[in-house]
């Protein structure tokens, strides 16, 4: 039994199997995967990686599991690895790449993890376990860990939430974890913190601004798939660093030097995939690298998939409670998409604006 | 310059005119009268009494001032002595007295705090700062402290407000304080937070039944107005302890000793005036001490006195967040009256219930 | 089992039998014993008290007999009881009553806490139990809870132990607890937060001042030990308030309003016992209730009683490590006794004073 | 003014000027240096940079400044780039380079640091102001800066100390900063959290293994001073990723996937500088890069630095606090050398060494 101090949960033990899985390439690499993608640059403290996360998540599932035994053994080392597939920064090149859940099937199907894993499991049925309930809910293992950690971390006051409470009050009932009636402050307010911490932290324009320029430098630097698959930052970033295109190491420079772009043009009225894509184009010949549309997926936190149990009865949390209901409209009220550009040439960009409009 | 520590705050400064008004022994007596009434009940560490909330208070009022320097002085002085007139176990009787805040002004004119106030200020002049937005909007210093310090004390994960943040958004407009855009979202928590403590901590209902008990046990006592102004805890259980009415000692014994009624009804239903009041009297007719109805105020946290700033115009918080929006509503769904019994005769007053209604 | 909400470690889990423990008046008065005597009157915060610091207690022994399963069950309900002997205001009053471990003797021979205690252990066996060194050597759960609690409710940076760590490295080897290797520093930490806490908070002496006026108090109030055996601090300061002696009267009006006597002259030499007897007597007879001599017996943190293994050899902790043998030198330089006297008699008090040496 | 989110400080102002040092290449780059090295090998959330530290440190500075309005606003901004010219991996690379504080002149006269710095300041008189009490004493802005911030991101038990109170009683006499009497115990408690933090975090084995193969890798590598002084840890550690020579590709390879060396041998004797280059010199012609000798330098917390004022004396800490004094000792029990080696040739180094000694 290994012990891994972490100052958010005390410490975390993992037993032989959950040890050497941990003592793999693949799962070592998570350390140089940075949780937040740039949060850091608004937040310096965000500096937490993939690594202590799926840690986390680990120790919670272990922790929901000691009320539900029922819930099979190979649930709790899906959970440690689930988010094994991720890329550079985390979620900022998942629009370039398939998204990192089916990286991670690959990463299982092909690394030495995956040696591993066969000694217990066949890998067809691992994979089902990276679906479980424990990591794929809207009230799960996974996020239970994040938001605490994010809030921990970027010293954030919305992030926090009573876990201890939330896991003994949450029930597997075969198909999913329910929260039962003792549970349900705790789970509102997680799922409030979420949505405090998404405007805040996780849609911090300083960060989001620095994503889109990475996106940009490696959609011009064409890393293939199987390139960026289990690179990990210093991977990438040294390879823009040392691109033959300048555009690139422009970019990447940017980055590193925090001379970021600004914002020229925000909204949040929804454009049509035409549009989109037009206006994507029409940026590209006239700035080059120079302007950015940065039109993010409108976030999914309708929390349709956290369930509470009242009396006997199973209920979408929403249906009960006013509050988790309204996080529908706040979404709405957060979302937007927006234009960044060389502080130079703002002005020339904005013109451009007004006339495609 | 007096600095006292406190784990909320760090440390707070008083000058010679606020550490004279603490060495009174009016303010002495807030160290005998429990924040939270009878929370403790269940939540064992919730031991923090008036006065460390009201030197909080007075914290963050000067914390506020510095960033609004056209604030008056003398509103700090009222915001530390805000809470001076509180009854043994805060809010519990004040459906038998005058509310706490009028019973201040009585405190304030005939005791020795009045005496130094009288040095610098007139007492009506006074009596204004006691309504100063510094301690009676939604948003203000008083609850700024509370939610932080009861959080603490209780280990509820509600209360954690970024307070720092809060006070450098806070502009007072010469009539009120109004959040600036960059302080919303921690407004926003503030008042989220307070929601969430109601139905966990404030409304608990075992102070409840401890609160409708001692309420009882004082009015059978018949105490007089002129006895409970300056009466600290000891000086009230002490008197019940030792009353000639058996009634009255077996109530005090009864919460002493942790032998609460049990609820036997609950209801969110309103009643009109004369059915609480002829419910009362058969449910005192029938039962005498040992059954009580509990029919609370109605909480107000409409949260109508939020305002905020966006851009030049000053709105309602409620107008912008739906967040805030959907708190009236969960008032609702929190807020319920109960009849309570002595263990034994819980059936009986079911019946007696069923007949009634 | 019931769960009960902590601060300090989050949740506490109560079998039946704890609970029915918890629920006897003799436990439910621990609710009204300050855990630091008058430490309040410094650290306005710190109103934490018996019952929580019980509980606690409780807590850390159950958990360190999950890595040590064949310490006796019994000895977790003595850790739970430990302190049920306390009179009010916890240590105050020991210099004239005796210790509050043979005070727990009677409570549990006399109190409804026995009848139950005799349902599954015979009251001698209880007897010896409570001095299991779970809660009777100088590493173990009482300690362990006390110092964590008491650094939370004062705010003071010293109290700050993995408990966890410690927790998980203590060996109980049939006599003791034995600190494992890795658990060194922990335990080593622990023993000099205590070290720091002693004069910063224990030793505070603004408390120290209010608990020699209140052993006065007491003293020429002549309270009998068999009534103080089972008071609260409601019952004896409402006792003192009402006194038929004026001297009484004044002590607790002047504790109450925070009038507190000065310190006229302090000393760490020590006094031998005629000198000390003369000394009290004399100022008795000068000066009556209004000069207090308070000569505390010596700390006795030697930190005899911590053994460590050290390979497969159990030493003294002190032994190994420079730090804890400083200790023992530190109590020196802290320790001192004093003469406090009324504002107005100060003086004279010193004159007295260069007269008498 | 600009705000910065911290989350052991709250908020960090910064004025226009330090906005300005802070927006430089050269600043920018202390993100990317860690601030512990390889600890995250053991405490895998230590993974803050110099660049927070170097923001708090500013700020506490400016807070020591706030009672000593007499130190120069210059050391401030000393205080801001005191950490300039750390290499990669902080400590690590600095036996086989010039000190870090050298290597900050350097950076100082050449970067575009300095061109901001000679706005205001000479570049003599500035490189004077970075020997400036605040941050090279043994209490000072940079020790309590990190002290805490490595507690909190280590969830170590050692760090936490009462800033608070350190800055308020720290006196700046015009040669050093001195600890006024109601500090001493805050500073005591400061040295003490360093000393504990020096065997269980800053010379944890996992990272000392860690830092003696990279010290090999660079080493072998033969990266000039002139390459490595604005190298980050990006550019480092894909130039040793990308090293012709296999044994460097080995060892950064070891490092990544955490295949670390072990202890072959460890001990306190002292070795003389002789011996020391010979053994080296003999493993390195023996088992080349698979056996490493790492011989630190003893650590000097001698904490001959700390001063306080006694009445009206200034003296050491270690004079009047045994705790202190004891420190000494205390290095003593936890320095010392290793010898590592690749998994597999432990026995053969096993041999060489009993032969060698």
């Amino acid at each position: 039994m290994k012990l891994v101090h972490d100052p958010v949960h005390g410490y975390i033990e993992l037993d032989e199997f959950a040890r050497r899985l941990v003592d793999t390439p693949e799962f070592q690499r998570l350390r140089r995967i940075t949780q937040l993608g740039f949060a850091f640059l608004a937040y310096p403290s965000a500096r937490h990686t993939r690594f202590e996360h799926s840690l986390g998540t680990f120790h919670l599932a272990k922790k929901i599991r000691t009320y539900n035994p029922e819930i099979e053994e190979g649930a709790l080392y899906a959970a440690l690895l689930h988010d094994i597939g991720h890329y550079p920064f985390s979620h900022t090149l998942e629009g370039l790449y398939p998204r990192h859940e089916e990286n991670a099937l690959w990463v299982i199907e092909n690394g030495s993890v995956g040696d591993i894993i066969r000694e217990n499991y066949s890998i067809q049925e691992f994979k089902k376990l990276l679906k479980h309930p424990l990591v794929s809910g809207d009230i799960d293992a996974d996020r239970m860990d994040y938001l605490v950690r994010d809030a921990y971390y970027t010293g954030a006051a919305y992030g926090v939430v009573d876990l201890e409470r939330l896991v003994r009050n949450l029930k597997f009932d075969g198909k999913m974890l329910v929260v039962e009636e003792k549970g349900i402050m705790a789970a509102q307010n997680l799922l409030l913190s979420r949505a405090m911490m998404y405007p805040t932290v996780y849609f911090h324009h300083t960060a989001k601004i620095a994503e889109a320029m990475l996106r940009k430098a490696v959609e011009l630097e064409e890393i293939a798939l199987e390139e960026i698959r289990l690179m990990d930052e210093i991977d990438l970033v040294s390879r823009l660093r040392n691109s033959e295109k300048v555009e690139v190491r422009e970019l990447i420079r940017a980055i590193d030097d925090r001379k970021l772009y600004k914002r020229v043009y925000c909204s949040n009225k929804e454009l049509d995939e035409k549009t989109i894509s037009t206006l994507k184009r029409e940026l590209q010949e006239e700035f080059g690298h120079s302007a950015l549309l940065d039109y993010p997926p409108k976030p999914k936190y309708e929390e349709r998939n956290a369930f509470v149990k009242i009396g006997s009865k199973t209920k979408r949390l929403s249906e009960v409670s006013p509050l988790v209901r309204s996080l529908v409209e706040m979404k709405d009220v957060y979302w937007r998409w927006c234009v960044y550009a060389r502080e130079g040439i703002r002005e020339k960009v904005r013109q451009f604006l007004s006339r495609f409009f």
